[in-house]
């Protein structure tokens, strides 16, 4: 494969929305093709699945259940999106990736690391050359995720569990320091997204990608 | 668990709504207590995966997001549905469950049986008691659901498919001779429905179960 993928990973209100603009940007600006997709989701079939893992309505929900919904979408977006993507030459930049189902369906649901490595392995297959955390302290986040209104079924959990998912972030992004970059996002959003776009120069720089 | 998991599995146009509804009968007048389901779906939220799975429209969808959608659904199931009303003491007929992917999934679609096994240790935790497999030759079983009208997306499939998931069936009954009956389903409808429940009648005097 000829591109890389690139992931963005971060809890509620943590602006992943405004890092991504800047990082599509930033990646064209150097002449980099590339391709943006989200999580869960990212293709017709995957939108379908999100809104249903998603829907607020379905409290009952078990987490065994929204751990295989989300390897099902992901699964689907990595053979239908981003595989063809990379092996075409272009980058794909993703707004969350499996990181995310370490993070909440793990950290946040307690599902066993072992069962995700497994999904992992053979349902995800890839992982992304670079991944960028946004972090910051659950209270903040919610207080900003808070502000934009309706919240879909996994924002609408409680505190401990957003702090189980940050802990697990910020595990992974310890254990795997060569391929996590952990941008400081309680600043301001300028101040982030500055940064965001600072650690994938300086990355850029270090794999000499200069297409 | 106090209470009996029997599932019915078989191919296209093998008369399981048929059996089903005889068996149901059998069971109650044995003052059985019996929940029906089916598979995939059996729960509200396992009603919008299967639509989702088994839609006609979605020709893309992978094969592995098709096997986790379809534990995704079972995973729900056995907590919402089955599990409960075991433990009430009650009996559930299924109109497919696990062997269904081993058949559909492993030997259609070609997915590791290994897989099929990881997931159903941890997503479907429990195992039928009891499993007629209503089993006639492919050719038969087309003709016969081709009368029924549309079809849906894992209908849609060729000739090839279904002997493969015929195969994968009769393996895996030959494998548990303690668990399955299988019936000829290939005989007219009231045969097959009288040798199901003559199966049925056997097995429950087997287990001593006059409830």
């Amino acid at each position: 494969m000829k591109g890389k993928l690139v992931t963005l990973e971060g809890g509620e209100g943590a602006g992943k929305s405004t890092v991504l603009d800047a990082l599509r940007t930033q990646l064209s600006s150097r002449g980099i093709d590339v391709v943006v997709t989200r999580e869960p989701g990212g293709t017709v079939f995957g939108e379908a699945v999100r809104a249903l893992v998603l829907d607020a309505a379905r409290t009952e929900v078990c987490a065994e259940s929204e751990l295989l919904l989300m390897f099902a979408a992901r699964a689907q977006l990595v053979r239908e999106t981003i595989i063809p993507a990379l092996d075409a030459g272009r980058w794909v930049l993703s707004d969350r990736f499996t990181d995310a189902s370490y993070a909440y369906q793990g950290g946040g649901r307690g599902q066993p690391v072992a069962r995700v490595e497994d999904l992992e392995r053979w349902a995800a297959v890839i992982k992304p050359d670079l991944t960028l955390l946004l972090d910051l302290p659950v209270a903040q986040g919610l207080a900003r995720a808070g502000a934009r209104g309706a919240a879909d079924r996994i924002e609408l959990e409680n505190d401990d569990f957003f702090e189980r998912v940050r802990a697990a972030y910020r595990a992974r992004a310890a254990a795997d320091p060569a391929r996590f970059r952990v941008i400081d996002a309680s600043a301001a959003l300028d101040d982030v997204r500055h940064a965001a776009c600072s650690a994938i120069d300086a990355w850029l720089d270090e794999q000499g990608a200069r297409p």
